[in-house]
């Protein structure tokens, strides 16, 4: 598979998507998905168009220039991505690892491609799992007093790994807004409640101590307010009186680890467009 | 079926099983349904235990007196109810009639058992289903100024009417303190969003600003804080970025009907106990 | 709201979206939703494409003739809808009443738009709700003798109020397969049960025997082959062993009337498209 | 914890609670759970019960003893289980690992308490998995041929271990009637579709084929009949037309791990009665 990507976002008008096609069409590209979504409320107009290169006339280097006078026409906001290119993931985690080996498991069996070049974490816990699965692991402890001196040294690190997305696998640490401003859209993190409730610490215990009857899961864009960036995908699971805070977390867990995943996915395979802090996720 | 049921809740320790059951046993009572819970945290023994009063030889107006001496040597909370006895529901209403007409529907198709006095809304809108379904209707207007007044006026016909159980079913109207007071845990509201978040005005247009991707609806008792009652039942339905603020009310309010109705089913049926703020709900 | 809306399929390959937003747009409309799949196995492109007619250059009356010349290029097998046309329902009921009160309150509330000229009982029970409503009710008995008859008489009505989608609202006759090849694609059927499991009969007691743990609804196009039509939707619903069979009906009945609504919408809306037995349904 | 577990069904009628909570609470034991059902249909009563043995006067070796006395008399049949002894389980798996790992995963988080004295393949795939668990790994290849030589082999091996429960994560190959009737309600699958649809091989297959809009997963004991014991648990997830074969595949998958691991877990806390081909499963 050799395909482009286009993801696109621009003021809603006549003849976007004929123009967009034609580009594609008149120099002999197969189309093979594209999807689009109108905001009326903000007249917005978004897409998702993926085509095969295979006969495609434009080389690859070329096609966003080529693109761009029609990007300008029509004010647009857009990225192309390709599908040979593998993404280069980088996991932070800390003590709690289901989330970790969920994401290492399903790279091992192949479920979606990419790469993991590091996994970060403020604990050694992790270190083990890393090195089982062949992957370079990162111990960098944080305090309230080093920790913008510490992100420093990770953006570098991160920089020179040529990362394209930060996954979150339950860190549990808080990223100033100066590291999150380096990688905007790029920081894909697990709260493990049904945002917006429960908002920060211990939302398991919140939800307990609440007596809510069903808890839940949520993936996010991580943006410099705490647990409020675009929300990608969230699940739920009935829980009863009977559930003790113990087992409210076995629950949880298990839809962390799928919700995480999707969004991971999505996110991989340059499905999700962000606007107004809402995500726009073509399946 | 002519059965007894019995909610407790006490101190737990050691015999509290053995004695209840006895007390049936040994009055020549068959047991039907028993359930018990142990909430460790706080030590507190819940039970829900419903027995055939066909053979049991305590005549129903005893069985209280009866039952008062190990009630005391336990500590218990208890309450005691006969199927026999149809329960009166009193529905308040206004102009949405969606909750309104489900629960007249499932009383006709003969769902379950109780009788409905009387409807009171605000509004006239429900004044020709009432009349369909053969039910008084009062519309009742209240103003800020007049609220206190307005809620004498509706206790007194409460009362009169002998009321078990208040329904609101997407009633808007906030009650005073005063008013929640005179029917503890016997006022269940439907509350349209996954609570705790989007407590208070307009949950959808809450939820859909926030760009969730799972709404859902909530039955609670009322107690004075808004939305913050004992949480009864939850449901949840996926929406996505193509919902718009309409898809998601009439998604929406599938969940109400639903989630109202097993509320209001579950208290009929004396299933649910309420401690802490939270619900037990034998099922 | 006047649009235009095309529902197409054809062998996929190149050019197929160009073509047709190319002539959308260069007749002045405005595409409001445009949706397309490809099914890789048989090589076969669908498309939803919806316009305003605002400004379109060509009148409706001609849009047809106009796309034959593209329909013909590319083997397209297409229909043509017009938003501000209602459409036509007829709905057949029997003894449970329940999906065709649910339908008639969605059509009351204004959920969807439709009219509904006739309801079509072979038993008397829905009249009484039919008049209530100010729907017209033919009450058609059927017998085995008397099925082929009796559906010609049932043909001709539908025939003479132009209907265009015949809803199933539980029904329980069987079609035999002359009346189904009359409405290809035009009969919805509510399955109380996860189809392709507990076809046939009395599926809530099939489930109850077999002691599942999750039941379902199914809404699919009515085919010669009973409950093997293409389905458009389905919903579950958790069961335990505390459930009789009759609590299995109450919560089955709640699926029913969604997962019926849901495909009567989209049907309505022109967003379903069946291939191989199977939908497209676009969202 | 140093608990006792009774798993008790039998005939119903009067004095059956309250003669087993009397020999619990005359012997000085406190009830920390006690759960009941009766099934009218066949009058048929169960229960769990689950007492502290901690000041219990009988010493465990002499509960069963005791007890029988009560068993006679209610003609019941009961289990007897002492939360102290660790389970002991065997997992037969094959080529797919997902629901192996998930459980090996689950153990070392210690979400449950069980020993894994072995597993048990017909190919070398997961002897690394269990090597780096530090499990003891037999490759035991099978063919129609030596079938039941093999399974003899299998149960020798199984019975030196005293294995209380084997788990079939996806182990793909089907049991002699021989085989299964050594180890009644002790053999848990997991059958990759929502039973009873889709039945036997390429339960997916058969799903993408016949176009379901919700696939599922069924944890169930073995029986002599393929894919037709005593269902467990259930769940299910959505999935449209964009979802290929293999995406059916991985949303399956998430759910074949959460359903195995429910019913491996509340077998292991002895919460599972069977009876009629049907599960009792107390919460």
């Amino acid at each position: 598979m050799d395909n482009a990507i286009l993801l696109i976002s621009c003021p809603d008008r006549k003849g976007i998507t004929a123009t967009i096609t034609n580009f594609i069409f008149h120099n002999n590209g197969n189309i093979e998905h594209a999807d689009q979504h109108i905001d009326f409320q903000t007249n917005t107009f978004f897409m998702r168009i993926e085509w095969s290169l295979k006969d495609f006339t434009i080389p690859r280097e070329n096609i966003r220039k080529k693109f761009n006078a029609i990007a300008e026409e029509f004010k647009m906001d857009y990225a192309l991505y390709f599908s040979a290119q593998t993404p280069r993931v980088a996991i932070f985690t800390s003590r709690l690892t289901h989330c970790l080996y969920d994401l290492l498991l399903r790279y091992k069996e192949g479920q979606f491609k990419y790469s993991i070049p590091l996994i970060i974490s403020n604990h050694p816990t992790a270190s083990e799992i890393a090195n089982s699965f062949g992957i370079n692991f990162h111990e960098i402890p944080k305090t309230k007093e080093n920790k913008r001196e510490v992100e420093n040294k990770e953006i570098e690190l991160l920089k020179k790994e040529n990362i394209d997305l930060i996954v979150l696998a339950r860190y549990g640490q808080i990223f100033t807004g100066e590291f999150v401003k380096e990688f905007p859209n790029r920081i894909i993190n697990i709260h493990h409640s049904f945002l917006p409730a429960f908002v920060g610490k211990s939302p398991y215990e919140q939800a307990y101590s609440r007596g809510v009857k069903i808890i839940g899961a949520t993936s996010h864009y991580v943006t410099e307010e705490l647990d409020a960036g675009p929300i990608i995908e969230q699940d739920t699971v009935r829980v009863s009186h009977r559930d003790s805070l113990a087992d409210l977390k076995i629950k949880g867990q298990d839809l962390e680890k799928i919700v995480l995943s999707r969004a991971v996915r999505w996110h991989l395979e340059h499905k999700i467009l962000t606007y107004h802090n809402k995500t726009v996720v073509f399946d």
